[in-house]
């Protein structure tokens, strides 16, 4: 089921002589929308769309949903107070009081979930705590634990370098991280850490559960997770919420105004995250 | 030529059966060293070697020096106050007045310097400040413009996600990162950003200067330039340091003490640092 202005999307479908798919949810609110360029309108148009689709989802007429990229900078025009996606599907899951929610990303090499996302690097640092760890590392072990087989190896990156090599880079390694882990294993989560930064998704890169030590990688600030993430493979990543009562994917690249309307856009992150969610959807 | 306690190299060479070089100078202080274990004895000799070696250099009797991984335990043992080889060459350098210099890590796919090495991640930040990223972007351009044909074009990457999206995620690309890099440019250095942390490494990445668009990434912390370099390849990495009066190239990896004594170590970063150095020492 495709959710957008459907109008607006058949005539560009029409423009570029590429087919529609048969099942359709028009949403709105009617353009034009300038293309290529942040407008408020477009904004709307992606708002209406996410809210509808979150909607069938968590009525159970869907199980999950994949999104396309949106453009912030459009949806703040709207007056929504989300920064993204997830925030604005955590707010629709469950109103006045959203479930707590991590950002996955996957590629075929490398799975990585992010303790915080869409913060300066210094604040990151700053709301670094053991519950807030504690409850990443246990949605991960919740989402994923049905999905691979156990034990589900989870690692979690230190912050410092060398992961504060025994307490000469930093103190985070032992106030903060040693005891979130120490927490999660008590419930019998199988998980490590804090390891060396450099060196952690070096263990975890692999196609395979035997090419790796660790299943998926906690990260404590969204570069750590996304520079690995991005150097292995653009085209072919997706981004899942973890923690939502649905299951859902998304590309992990942006709008890219530069090329739209163009028919020059590379579907492979769509294609995987589509893939991704019916995986998810299959588990036991 | 060969620096060490020629005595124990000796005995070692005999014991795997493995050749010694012709070229040797006996720096003591005499053993036995304990193999595999941090000891203060080892910890002496390897501050001798490099002692003598980098005097070797400093002379002019030596173009470049090469070194082998140290243990930062041991090399503390002796009661030396620096955490490794660089702060120790950059004393011997010019004593009371050491001068600025950056470590600069090499692979066959990717080059960073980094503006700062063993600090926490919080202190990196507190420290971040636009004299110093200058000096890192000015060590870059000089150390590097003898080995690259001009223009060598130097990325500097963002500190927060995003490189702050103009502003959305933190002050520090306004405030001090975008002045550090307008200050190089107005010296004809042709460097550029604060770019996104995320995809600067992807744009950096490549064996011929055509299959990228930056020679060389300026990070602005330990892990920030370390994650993409030990992904990317461990076995063939260099550590080179930038800013002394002579060439210094390293291997950039650990002591292993796990298998010290065995014959198991891979000898590829040791034959690519030295092959790096004599790069760097053919320089025009």
């Amino acid at each position: 089921m495709l959710y957008g202005d459907i109008a607006h999307l058949e005539q560009t479908a029409r423009s570029l002589n590429l087919p529609m798919p048969s099942e359709l949810r028009h949403t709105g609110p009617g353009g034009p929308y300038p293309i290529g360029r942040i407008h408020g309108r477009s904004g709307e148009a992606a708002a209406a769309a996410i809210e509808a689709a979150a909607q069938d989802c968590l009525s159970g007429a869907l199980d999950a949903m994949v999104t396309a990229p949106i453009h912030k900078g459009a949806l703040a025009l709207t007056g929504l107070p989300y920064p993204g996606h997830t925030e604005f599907l955590a707010a629709l899951s469950s109103p006045g009081r959203p479930p707590p929610v991590r950002m996955m990303l996957v590629n075929p090499h490398l799975r990585v979930v992010l303790n915080s996302i869409h913060l300066p690097l210094r604040m990151a640092i700053d709301q670094l705590d053991t519950e807030t760890l504690f409850d990443t590392v246990q949605i991960t072990h919740q989402s994923l634990s049905r999905l691979i087989k156990p034990p589900l190896r989870i690692a979690v990156a230190g912050l410092n370098p060398h992961a504060s090599d025994g307490g000469l880079f930093g103190s985070e390694e032992a106030q903060i991280i040693t005891p979130a882990v120490a927490r999660a294993r008590e419930l019998g989560i199988s998980v490590s850490g804090p390891w060396a930064p450099d060196s952690v998704f070096r263990m975890a890169w692999g196609r395979t559960p035997k090419d790796k030590s660790f299943d998926v990688v906690v990260c404590l600030y969204h570069d750590q997770g996304l520079i690995p993430i991005k150097l292995l493979g653009i085209d072919d990543g997706v981004n899942c919420t973890l923690g939502l009562p649905f299951i859902r994917t998304s590309v992990d690249h942006g709008t890219a105004f530069e090329i739209a309307g163009q028919n020059q856009a590379n579907c492979a992150s769509l294609l995987a995250a589509i893939r991704t969610a019916i995986d998810l959807c299959e588990m036991p």
